[in-house]
């Protein structure tokens, strides 16, 4: 389905805009923003999709994550999807900040009434970004990258694992990265597989999905030591890095435990402009500085 | 008086202070941002204040303008106060968006009930650097400079030339530059000082000021070409160029007419980098790679 363009926006010398579409997956209209950076006036450009954590619209990060700043430099679109479906009318959707809406957790839930459009999953990883093709010529569906932030970094990483092809890299700020042994997965996987479906769980928790992994694997992921929610272990990420090692998987696995940093986007910002650079890089993106520098 | 800490947020290797402090000029707490660059915990830097806008905290550009990524390379503070007294409990100060609270325009009001309190000039000036050199060693008083957005461009560029000798440097953003003739202005000069006080007026009018500056003067001040509030002459930047070239001050003045830009946080974090840079060079803050260019 095509785009509603809802506003054009001037930024860092390439233009935003917010997108409305009508989703099949997801059984609604779907809010989007996408970063266009001034290159994309004239070729084809790489794309990053950043994912958002819980309580977030596609808002948050484009006005407080700042990544368009080395994105506008390298060439880089972003997409920033939006958490959940909205007003399904689901009794409770509205309930808790932590399920339902704004928490769809990027997976496709398989329990009534949630399987009626909870499937972002499916809309992440193939309806938003065929139907972003499809509209903008401008973006170049060979080289698409992953990023996100807490239950985005969940869905950066566990939709990377899953199709280690269909994304060139893959980072992750402060992601959920154990969420069957965490109780924000606990409740989220609960409620949109069941209790007792754990190996649908494992499916989507991307501890166990490194278990599994084949082939070479880099990660950049950088968690704050300040994070309230790492230390009250909602995230878990020496999980992730002990599955990474125990399967061999861990050589191009880089976590960064960054001095005080909190859980919000201040620390986003703060490294926003490394982890487009790391994306770049591995897009085949250089700017005539870094030529100078390899 | 002293400030209270209610929250310390690492960002861009530095830190971030959400203050409260209780102000005689006021009548009541004020809340301001504090952002110390790395740089402050080893030597005194130099500070630049950011004027907000109309509806604004301090909290808006601290959240999306993105000041602090080129302030945290250079090693200056940037303060971001209120853009009025809070909670005075006048008849009518929440009434409206554009006066009264969060509208307080950068002046002292003699007009009551306003004179009360809505002394943002004094405030600015005088009372809130006083207090933050009393408490924070690290911040170097010589060496201060402005800049601010719309409402808090006209404050910047008011507040300098009532002080040519108070500040270093000023730069504005989509700043109101004649507010005297305009409706923004008007509404607020009228409530603030009366109707018929046009000398009054004039000596917060920025085009009125620049008339009468004597001795050299720099200003950058961007403005975008999509702002609404520029289309509908709220900001008249064109007044004050000629104003300047009428008095010979236009020499230093850069008025660059940004393409597409709205009036809005995304604008000025477009241009934050630019602006912080080009205060550092006059603050005499140097890094590495600026000395190898000079």
């Amino acid at each position: 389905m095509s785009f509603t363009t809802n506003k054009t926006i001037a930024m860092f010398g390439g233009k935003l805009l917010k997108l409305t579409h009508t989703a099949k997956s997801t059984s609604c209209d779907m809010n989007v923003n996408l970063y266009l950076p001034p290159q994309a006036s004239s070729k084809k450009v790489p794309v990053l999709f950043w994912l958002s954590g819980l309580t977030c619209t596609p808002d948050n990060c484009t006005e407080k994550g700042f990544l368009q700043h080395a994105a506008a430099k390298k060439g880089i679109a972003i997409v920033y999807p939006d958490t959940s479906p909205r007003g399904l009318n689901i009794p409770g959707e509205d309930d808790a900040y932590d399920f339902g809406s704004a928490a769809g957790f990027f997976i496709d839930a398989t329990q009534e009434p949630w399987n009626k459009g909870y499937n972002m999953y499916t809309y992440v990883t193939k309806e938003l970004p065929e139907a972003l093709w499809s509209s903008f010529k401008e973006l170049d569906s060979s080289k698409v990258s992953l990023t996100g932030f807490s239950m985005g970094g969940h869905g950066a990483l566990t939709l990377f694992l899953r199709n280690p092809t269909a994304y060139v890299s893959c980072s992750a700020f402060a992601p959920i990265s154990n969420p069957s042994a965490c109780q924000w997965g606990q409740k989220a996987f609960s409620g949109y597989f069941g209790e007792a479906n754990k190996s649908k769980w494992a499916e989507h928790d991307a501890t166990e999905l490194v278990k599994k992994h084949r082939g070479p694997l880099e990660l950049l992921i950088d968690v704050g030591t300040g994070d309230g929610f790492y230390k009250e272990g909602q995230l878990l990420p020496e999980n992730f890095l002990a599955a990474a090692k125990e399967s061999g998987n861990d050589k191009g696995v880089q976590l960064r435990f960054q001095p005080e940093y909190g859980h919000d986007h201040f620390f986003v910002a703060s490294f926003a402009d490394e982890h487009v650079e790391w994306h770049a890089k591995r897009l085949g993106v250089y700017d005539n500085a870094d030529k100078q520098k390899l």
